[in-house]
């Protein structure tokens, strides 16, 4: 019997690392997802040696809440506009910003694939992996990696480059994720991996 | 029994009146968009007056290729680049440009529909019966209209603000579309009608 061993293309998924969700005291400021700029970033410069894509992908709301979401509609609409384009709260953060070549999904919902173009041009690029970092666990981050499954990738979400309200949430979170097959591993865990 | 009448909430979709698939000797020239421009600003005037929603939906490809169909990938990449953001060809065209509080969607495929916050946006404000028009009646125009039924939606193609590369493919297309239970009427039709 021949074995064969499968190439994976590579891409990396930034999810939401916006001002409003990363600076503190921003409207919808995640606890840790400061602290894992310097995560991100390393994995990010990776991304950047080894030439493969990266996708930027950042939540937009409409500034009259006609694509907001049911459960945080009447917030938006009455006191708390968040990523609203055009805005500096909307902005991904300094040290994360993109470069040329990487691309930008702009998502209304939780999950990078609902209604998007991110599974059309992750075919087209050939891609079959995707390490999946940003914020926050338990909503983006959880329903990106579980649609990127049910899509057919191999998805791998790197966690100490993602970030939650609480370790308790991460890490519910994570045993959740582990139970359907995607490993969550450390930055310095998948880069190793990557180099064997 | 009673009689319940069903009072809808309209919308307007104009489709793919770009530079590039509208003006003589753009890359992508449907025959007959230009013409169709003024059929389409009545329609537009017409919503601007009653205050219903409108939604331009264009058409937009990264300069990469990595979103385009793989019908025209080829071309694409090795001669005609069209709808790339930034660039003259990409922008609606100068008599239907969107006014403040107009909506602008950015598809990539031929349903305004798919993979597209359209849907999102239609629910949440509430949008029961549309009114389609643009470019062109086989790819756009039909696959947006097609979907929009399937989806629920009371729709309405308004065939003299609606263009084809020939009057023979308008016609068969026209003639398609009604067989599904959709009225294709002309914009003094529709507006005669909405105002009984």
């Amino acid at each position: 019997m021949n074995t064969t061993i499968v190439r994976h293309r590579l891409a990396l998924l930034i999810i939401d690392m916006q001002n409003d969700f990363v600076l503190s005291g921003a409207p919808a400021f995640v606890y840790g997802a400061y602290d894992s700029i310097d995560s991100i970033r390393k994995l990010l410069d990776y991304y950047r040696l080894i030439k493969e894509p990266v996708f930027h992908v950042i939540r937009e709301y409409r500034s009259d809440g006609s694509d907001v979401e049911i459960t945080r509609y009447e917030s938006f609409i009455k006191s708390r506009k968040i990523v609203v384009p055009g805005t500096d709260g909307c902005k991904i953060v300094e040290k994360l910003k993109p470069a040329e070549g990487e691309y930008v999904i702009i998502k209304n919902r939780f999950s990078a694939f609902m209604n998007t173009e991110l599974d059309f041009m992750l075919r087209r690029l050939g891609i079959t992996a995707i390490a999946i970092c940003g914020t926050q666990f338990p909503n983006c981050i959880r329903a990106t990696a579980f649609d990127a499954v049910s899509y057919g990738y191999n998805v791998t979400v790197i966690k100490d480059a993602t970030s939650a309200a609480s370790k308790q949430i991460a890490d519910a979170n994570i045993t959740d994720i582990q139970n359907i097959g995607i490993p969550c591993i450390t930055v310095d865990e998948y880069i190793k991996k990557m180099n064997i």
